[in-house]
């Protein structure tokens, strides 16, 4: 099946941009209203099975909103959809990408309370990196004022799955304590900037001692990613932590339990240890599935611990909670209106950056979040608040697990 | 292992009363001021293990109260204790029993706010049931005026056990829907009260048919426990329910993650599939959990669902939470007061009627709550809000998996 894979590859290659800036014509904003640009995956596998094309312009359905798009999200989850490696991967060739914001530019039937001209951010089930996107109209919130466009498409996935996992699946209160992983990264920085909304509440950042400097404000206690965190936990709090954050899966899973003090709550919430390398093979999701240690109920009877899974994609798209979510992201903004929460912009790509941008987010180069800038021309800027990391191809940290560094050079497939 | 264990029975058989009622100077009050009554357990195993005997009086140390017993509460628990189907079963011969009500008879140092003569409620790590219990005073609780001994014993563990699973580890709210096993039990009837307080919530309950009658408008929707509840349920909530609380374990923890919502909560907080007969092998704890289907995150996470465990003997015991207990105390006589709730008792039974009260329990033919009533004669007499169910021996409910009649017969070993 693997060889298949790499058939697959050198059979699709042709079809692929191996490298887009040498086709400026790609990257000019299309002037033909008949279509766009946008980000397509090609393949599961490499970032070599990511290009920018022209697409056909889509059009609003009824109860659907027309977004010229501005900026995107990108997600640690975006690079496993490049891999295959998540449940019922979707039918290729795609455009990727679950969030977006920009200016409303239509609308269909059915989308009271949305206007031309809106400023708005979005959630999108796949589509969001191109210049234009169709999506419910129950999936789009209009953007404070103040707020930008990057900042808009930063906050949507991050802050309201930080926001659900502490208060909804969780019940912070005051004076509890938040182990999370990956603090540095969109969700850590979402996570520990709600934790300071409620008063003394412990956070225990994990993140790779790159980003120290520039998230040790945001946390309580920050340990290296490389470190026995569960040693350095146990000895600051011995009886435990409150709430566990994972987005890591894996043995953390295990560790998680086993920190939880009672009545104490661990939320799964990604599995970024299933993507080990640049590619994967289709059956890496599987496998992971049955490398992951089960959960006896028991146990968790006699510790009195909760165990819990989040996934706000497969919430919004598959189990049709979008009214829950619109009311967590009133609150959202009602916070963000009050500048207790801002989102974290790691750096700003344009759609040709794609696969630098993703090399970085798998290098856990970022500190906040990578935003893909449609309106941006390809050359690398680094956001005013990010100055302290290094760019991507720069990076000193070693990607899990493949060790072979031609293949980790970065763009060069 | 069988073997020993029937081996020891035959040894230890010379120690136990096997008809109690033949000891008339047993039942008196004692008159002598070192000594007192209690319900004593020699060994695991069947009801024969259980006698009446005269021990030793306990006086208060530092921190605890001395309560002169008035009732006690009898729980499914009792029975996995005296069959040692529990983790870490304790050394023998012990009091069993684990809350009771009384009057304060004396105050050991450090017990601020107890004064001999108040009217108390208390939870006892074994040892209630006897005339007199000592116990920290972290676990001992006023009595309302208008609460009577017995519904004080019947209300401490069944209600705080039904709060804290509903408000504190699930996070029920207006319009939530609630499925509860045992419906008819002393949690069951605390669960379907508590829901009531809250606008709008759904309950759907599970009971053995002969309860019905008796529980009918305590719930909305009522089940067969012999019938497929899953299908039922389904035809009335598609969506499924969004807390289910198992007290029995086994197939019945993979049936309720199934008819969990999105977000939902199964909670289990007990196991009493595990007690199939009138005795149990010393392996049956092992056993059991070795057959309980394990929980794999992932699934959890891409069904956004929660799992938890919920023991409020090991969070009392084990875990020190009496602080959240005493604050989930106040908030109950509050809703006790205002008339919102209100314990039910099936049946009170005598000291030397626990083994007739332990069968009723194991058969299931209890509604709410099985009462010891310390100062009770051996007579058998039903509780007057509960003359819709049968007596002890009258039961015409098939107990589990014991199939010989002989060995069923009521007190008879």
């Amino acid at each position: 099946m693997a060889k298949e894979g790499a058939d697959m590859t050198e059979e699709t290659q042709f079809m692929i941009d191996t490298n887009p800036r040498k086709e400026p014509e790609h990257v000019e904003s299309s002037g033909d209203a008949k279509e766009m640009r946008a980000v397509v995956l090609a393949g599961f596998g490499g970032l070599n099975k990511l290009r920018v094309t022209k697409k056909a312009m889509p059009e609003p359905q009824d109860g659907e909103v027309k977004i010229r798009v501005k900026a995107c999200g990108l997600n640690f989850l975006d690079l496993m959809v490049r891999q295959g490696s998540i449940d019922n991967p979707p039918k290729l060739p795609i455009v990727p990408g679950f969030e977006c914001s920009g200016i409303v530019e239509s609308v269909g039937e059915n989308t009271a309370g949305f206007e031309i001209g809106d400023r708005v951010m979005a959630f999108v089930n796949y589509n969001a990196w191109a210049e234009v996107v169709c999506t419910p109209a129950d999936f789009v919130y209009k953007m404070p004022e103040e707020m930008s466009f990057a900042e808009a498409a930063a906050f949507s996935l991050n802050f309201v799955a930080a926001y659900m996992m502490l208060f909804e699946v969780a019940n912070l209160r005051e004076g509890m304590s938040v182990l999370v992983h990956s603090a540095g990264g969109g969700v850590g920085q979402a996570v520990a900037q709600l934790c300071s909304t409620v008063p003394n509440v412990t956070v225990f950042g994990i993140a790779s001692c790159s980003k120290h400097a520039a998230i040790r404000d945001s946390v309580t206690h920050l340990f290296d990613r490389n470190v026995d965190y569960m040693q350095e936990v146990q000895k600051i709090s011995p009886e435990g932590v409150d709430i566990v954050l994972d987005c890591l899966c894996g043995e953390n899973t295990a560790k998680g339990l086993t920190l939880l003090r009672p009545l104490g709550t661990y939320i799964l919430y990604g599995a970024s240890n299933m993507v080990t390398g640049e590619t994967k093979s289709f059956f890496s999701f599987a496998k992971s599935w049955w490398q992951v240690e089960k959960v006896n109920p028991i146990k968790l009877y006699e510790e009195n611990k909760v165990i819990a899974g989040f996934s706000l994609l497969n919430l919004l798209f598959k189990h049709g909670k979008c009214n829950l979510v619109k009311s967590v992201m009133d609150k959202l903004l009602c916070l963000f209106d009050q500048k207790k929460i801002k989102p974290v912009v790691d750096s700003l790509w344009a759609l040709e950056e794609v696969k630098e941008a993703m090399q970085r987010i798998h290098d856990r180069g970022n500190v906040g979040k990578l935003i893909l800038d449609v309106e941006k021309s390809p050359t690398p800027l680094m956001a005013s608040d990010s100055t302290e990391t290094s760019e991507a191809g720069e990076e000193e940290e070693e990607p899990e697990g493949d060790n072979d560094s031609k293949e980790r050079m970065p763009f060069i497939h």
